[in-house]
């Protein structure tokens, strides 16, 4: 049964993959409450210790902070917190008795967070102050849910620091943006760094900066967010520290953020019509071997071929797919499907010329490859592979962006379109409408792009290049 | 300022050692929900690697499963949630918008987990089927709440197995058994194992084991609990597969967790006066290295402690004190009190004779080794501190059990008292009375002790020996 085709009906075959092979499963009855099943599970695994080690080298520290907050935390960020409000879900009983006072399961962490920074840090000794959460979090979106694209309730990881001046502050936001990027580049994803436009920045936040990245579908995933605090929160929760001179001062803040979500750009991204193209450095398993043989050969190679996975197993995650009520062929698909990176077949003949043979996911290429040479040549396999799925997702961002100077022409927007915006509300609020629901992701962070004409709705002079898209 | 005395205090120390050692903090104004600080974390980090490895050698496969459960499905298992009701805490609004039905925060994941099993188990092929659940529960608990040893929110692993026969679910428990059994030994805890007596038996459970372990103030941990559960949730949530012959069957059901209540094991069982002892497998750094000089060696010894340092950060987590506003004493005292396995000393002479001197946190031993020999030292030194550790463990698990026969004698209880007991719910419960809140924790599980004399409270001659203890 082959897998819908990815172009045509991406909704469909990502529904489909997802469920096919082993990430997330939707049949649990309560809407946006969804299962991370077992390979889905694993590449949020190893998109952890990934970002556990960066952070490590760079001060964090992880620590576990609570599920729920008091209404009175809410009530003090009441500016943060009014984009939550509809989507917070309440605790109100504990079995049948009332408690006194509600409490919210985080929808984020900044109160709880701060107001434990704010009996924690007392001088300048105390900063910086980096500490990152791994938590599961809950927003009862009131829009379609959707498995990884959009969960009532999702695992993420937020890093909230504290700093002892705006210049820290600064460096910060570009450290995080450092890790984060280093980090999509090991998962093989191409992104935007786009400075949200006022509108659309984090409340409380003097900036907000997201990784952008485009869907086969046309549509934008924001696979990560940092944002720059000032000392808005550090204010409202009396974050303070003992300078060098003894004199009382706020902190300088900023926090960043990304969720089980990336998963979903992982599959979208890399995925074709046979299934997943996992990233070599997530995947659970990176070689599939599968035996092949008719009647009177099984024995010898099956042999050699538990032999290869014994050898292999010292430095890859390997699979021996020995099942003998599956054909060669069955497991061919299963493990494209999968998104198995590498597959290596051995028969009587390879058995015969200690050699094997080995089967790129990504381009179909097949090397035919001596057996003592194989852990070299797989090695660079998977590093190749890594760069080509890079590069596709490259030229796939690439080929999204357009120029677009005419409103009409927003009417069909896929991937970003790339206008000449005044900055004001009212010519926002008409590329929403121009665009059926796309808006203003914001410029790119760190480069000042040329404008190439005058505002696309206004025909103002003075305008800066923002991209316009639809986000999922 | 030192340490409150332990054995004299034990309340006051642990309440100490846990904020000063930076494990847990209790300040967040929702009680019972307290911070897994950056230390408690990781030690949490490195038990979960040590179980993950065993699982998945064992074919356990983890997954995410909702933290939010609907209230029907907590109705279709009244007899397992009875004893969870009054302590379950319940979402009942999405922002001001009450919900149609009410949703529990996940007190245990039997129903969500088995709901979902009932959909994925088909035939005899998909069994057995282990999955495992790291994940956050709460339980409103109603007795006083106390850091790591009754938070009301706390982290957790939870495996829940199928299989297609008895003996298969019989053997899942020694297994389970088995690999707890390991983890413990690896984090240099003792135990018994007990079988707990039908009326505390797990509801809807055949039985239940436990692994108990007595802390330094006399009363008892359960570090982690493991179940057979026959067919009981197999029938109510319908969990059925199609065996060889063609003929449908109800799977056969274990499950078994343990939870950050394990740190606290940890911190109670191997501490002293001085604070902490970390065992070396779990502790964030198990080599304080300490440069100690007047002013004109400063160069010289800080760069051999830079040098040592690097060659040891390969083989081991190693931290380099270098910080000039402490004095050695100071940090003798800090890495002593955060139970850093072993500190690493070097000074002007160590420079000159090319050595260094260690000095073991459990024993306090000092030993001067040439900077060569440093790495296969070092290794040989961090095994015997954990096979210390274990024994003063097993030493105190051995002296905190004595033979009771006289009612009277419960009423001091500390540790476990070995008693004989007729099985009677009436003399259980004198035996609770006498006690003074103590209760029977069961039988010793694949063992027959032989008992000493009659039951305790009536006489009766047919009986069989339990362990009577104070449980936290």
């Amino acid at each position: 049964m082959p897998l819908k085709n990815l172009k045509d009906n991406f909704a469909d075959w990502f529904d489909e993959i997802i469920r096919k092979a082993d990430i997330s499963d939707n049949r649990y009855p309560v809407k946006g409450f969804n299962i991370l099943m077992p390979t889905g599970y694993e590449i949020w695994e190893r998109i952890r210790t990934l970002l556990d080690q960066k952070f490590k080298v760079t001060g964090h520290k992880n620590a576990y902070f609570p599920l729920l907050i008091p209404e009175e935390f809410l009530e003090m960020e009441s500016e943060h917190f009014s984009g939550f409000v509809p989507e917070v879900a309440w605790v109100t009983h504990r079995g049948d008795t009332p408690l006194k006072r509600k409490l919210a399961l985080r929808p984020t962490s900044e109160t709880c967070m701060y107001y434990m920074y704010s009996i924690w840090i007392r001088s300048h000794a105390d900063l910086p102050l980096k500490m990152s959460n791994w938590a599961n979090i809950i927003r009862m979106d009131t829009k379609n849910t959707k498995p990884l694209l959009r969960d009532r309730e999702f695992l993420w990881n937020e890093a909230h620091t504290c700093h002892a001046t705006a210049e820290e502050a600064e460096q910060q936001v570009l450290e995080s943006m450092d890790i984060y990027g280093t980090l999509l580049d090991e998962l093989c994803l191409s992104y935007l760094t786009l400075q949200r436009p006022p509108q659309d920045t984090f409340p409380g936040a003097i900036y907000s900066i997201a990784f952008d990245s485009p869907l086969p579908d046309g549509r934008i995933l924001q696979s990560g967010t940092t944002h720059n605090l000032g000392q808005s929160f550090a204010k409202v929760f009396g974050i303070r520290y003992l300078d060098v001179d003894g004199n009382t001062k706020h902190v300088f803040q900023t926090c960043y953020g990304l969720s089980t979500r990336l998963i979903a750009a992982i599959i979208a991204i890399h995925g074709d019509n046979q299934g997943l193209i996992i990233p070599p450095r997530l995947a659970p398993t990176q070689i599939a071997i599968i035996p092949i043989h008719f009647k009177k050969e099984k024995k010898i190679v099956n042999q050699k071929a538990r032999e290869v996975t014994t050898t292999l197993s010292e430095h890859f995650r390997v699979f021996l797919d020995d099942r003998e009520q599956f054909t060669p062929g069955w497991k061919f698909n299963e493990h494209e499907m999968r998104g198995v990176p590498l597959r290596l077949e051995i028969g009587p003949r390879d058995v015969v010329q200690n050699q094997a043979v080995l089967v790129r996911r990504d381009t179909r290429e097949k090397t035919t490859v001596a057996l003592p040479k194989l852990p070299n040549k797989i090695r660079e396999i998977l590093d190749e592979i890594s760069s080509t799925l890079l590069k596709r997702a490259q030229k796939l961002l690439h080929e999204s962006i357009r120029d677009v100077e005419d409103l009409s022409h927003l009417e069909t927007l896929r991937g970003f379109a790339r206008v000449n915006w005044c900055g004001s509300d009212t010519c926002s609020e008409t590329i929403k409408e121009y665009s059926s629901g796309g808006e203003i992701r914001g410029a790119k962070h760190g480069v000042s792009e040329k404008p190439f004409g005058q505002c696309i709705v206004c025909g103002k002079k003075n305008v800066h290049v923002v991209y316009v898209a639809q986000a999922y």
